[in-house]
């Protein structure tokens, strides 16, 4: 059903589209690849919300080397937009450009428009295909396809800890663990996220940032704070507020409605949500569906053992991001902070996605198991 | 100073040395490959102690296909050996054959003949080159290599824990935290190691047979309880006589010399060693010295909570074999019994040697760092 051309021009689409991996947010990350004749003759990928889209992006490269792209293959990680948002339909353009076959790696992953893309093309007569490197493509927006599909972002928790599974020593003290290759790969993964989670026991300990620094981003995520008291101190660092293009206040999820702190926190550029469950903390299923209706598709965790387990508890952890330090930490802080088992066989269940050595530790990345 | 086909070679030599990884203890795994006029002429590997050597199958080998070694490569992955011990220099026999060239990939690690054998040849006018592959022949008998330079066997750890570090439950439940991929993958371990050691902490939980049975192997490895106390019930299974052709006894380390209980294990067919230290327990390094006197190369330790963080703390471990399942166990018991840190550069420092995926588990392969 692809050929081998196929595949060459569609992982040159998925190359391009990781190229918007820190920009795209909220939006997908899209990759757009034109060809001719055997030949690229266009390249776009998704720029930041509200800006143009892979597809126009790469019909504009196309008219840039004053090519025609009339009768054209577009190759699109993607299944091609057929609504109004902030942009016009892009399957429109498409077939304005008349482009004679499109090949999508995956179909809209929103079920309420997933397929109307690409039938909209075959209306028009385009020879249509969808499926081709597709896990590829899914993985690409894990987040965003979680969003769609569940309203959910898709949570990553991040965990640096020694091969036996310490994170910090008794007296707090975690800075560092791993190594710096590692620390500079956190930052990565922390600027693919639309946001960043942490609670206030980290806070406290650490006072991090929560920005990216390691990697040049001309995005910060958005940062998030799990603070059931509101007991932030207001010149926490990570109250810090980002002065970027893209900025967002930092949100601050809490269980008491307690005006005089959250008219401090307002006045310092954070956002107050009021969340509580049962027990006084804050409701975390809840407070991940509200992220979800605020757009975020990846939410990155750099909590401590306390709120890592609660998140474990309530179901909420959809990947582990484990740097393994070849070292021995032995009577220390572990990872999650959960009851002991009954039985093992109600250990919460993962299976490894990929591993590799990071500088000289070890990433282990591990998935819900089954999904979610 | 090696080319394409010297390497080829020795690969050969060292896939054929492999061959010996369950058999040859307390003698090194070596591989021996003749080669004239550039086709493999003869091949062989160290048979059981006391059976011919790599070199002289590999001659009989060409013998058997009636060609003669005169002016033949040799390629062996260990310094043929230049005295008489259970068999004759084989460095005499390989001048007696007239090969005229020899590729060596390490010398003898023994202080006290290393070089030896190679010189033989040399004097007798081969042309000798070692140092190909030599990383890999090391590895191949990383436990020979220990004993000869340090008196001491190549100590392994195994530990089969949760991503978070657990081992077992509370009550002592551990069977299965890994899968059935991963315990056939720790029986090969077993088997090519020359002694599975283990505490009574472990007899009491888990009533351990230590015998290698997932894998096929002529030998088992030879069991070596510590047991400060000499507690250890005399049907434990554990000191099943074994029967098979290269049988040895259990050994049992103790830190009392109790005149009834040793008579009665003794009667059970296992070996009692006195070997107490100041606080009532097993000396390890001089249990240690001990089993490197009789020829232990590989000491697999399947062990506990408290006997692995012993090792540990008294710098006795030289590798862990970590089998990593994708579960969480949170609150359990871990993987070494250390005392908190003071500080985090104090943690005991190993450095990632292997990872890979077996079954749904990973096995993680660190070696101490610096190397012992």
């Amino acid at each position: 059903m692809f050929s081998e051309t196929d595949h060459a021009a569609m992982q040159q689409a998925l190359a391009l589209a990781a190229r918007g991996m820190f920009i795209t947010t909220p939006n997908p990350r899209v990759g757009c690849v034109l060809t001719k004749g055997g030949k690229v003759i266009g390249e776009g990928y998704t720029q930041p919300a509200g800006q143009d889209h892979a597809e126009i992006q790469a019909l504009k490269n196309a008219a840039a080397r004053g090519i025609d792209p009339a009768g054209a293959t577009a190759y699109v990680t993607l299944e091609p937009c057929s609504h109004f948002g902030r942009t016009p339909p892009c399957a429109d353009a498409l077939v304005r450009a008349g482009v004679k076959r499109v090949v999508a790696a995956m179909e809209d992953p929103n079920p309420t428009v997933s397929g109307r893309g690409l039938q909209r093309l075959r209306d028009a007569g385009i020879d249509v295909r969808c499926g081709l490197l597709e896990k590829e493509a899914r993985d690409l927006n894990i987040g965003f396809v979680s969003r769609m599909t569940r309203g959910l972002p898709w949570v990553r928790v991040k965990v640096a800890a020694s091969l036996d599974g310490g994170t910090a020593l008794h007296d707090g003290t975690s800075q560092w663990i791993t190594g710096q290759a590692a620390r500079d790969d956190g930052h990565a993964w922390r600027a693919r996220a639309c946001a960043i989670l942490t609670g206030i026991g980290t806070v406290r300990d650490d006072d991090p940032q929560l920005t990216v620094r390691a990697i040049d981003t001309p995005r910060q995520p958005q940062r998030v704070l799990i603070d059931s008291r509101l007991e932030v101190p207001l010149d926490a660092r990570m109250l810090t507020p980002d002065t970027g293009e893209f900025a967002k206040p930092v949100l601050v999820f809490c269980a008491i409605d307690d005006r005089a702190r959250r008219t401090a926190l307002e006045a310092r550029g954070a956002e107050v949500v009021v969340l509580p469950n049962a027990h006084g903390k804050v409701e975390l299923r809840r407070m991940l569906e509200e992220l979800g209706r605020r757009g975020i598709n990846e939410l990155h965790v750099e909590a401590g053992f306390k709120l890592n387990g609660s998140l474990i508890r309530e179901g909420c952890a959809d990947e582990l991001l484990v740097y393994l330090a070849p070292r021995l930490l032995g009577d220390a802080q572990g990872m999650f902070n959960l009851p002991p088992l009954a039985r093992l066989q109600d250990a919460p269940a993962f299976r490894w996605h990929d591993v590799r050595q990071i500088g000289d530790d070890l990433r282990l990345i591990a998935r819900r198991h089954p999904a979610g």
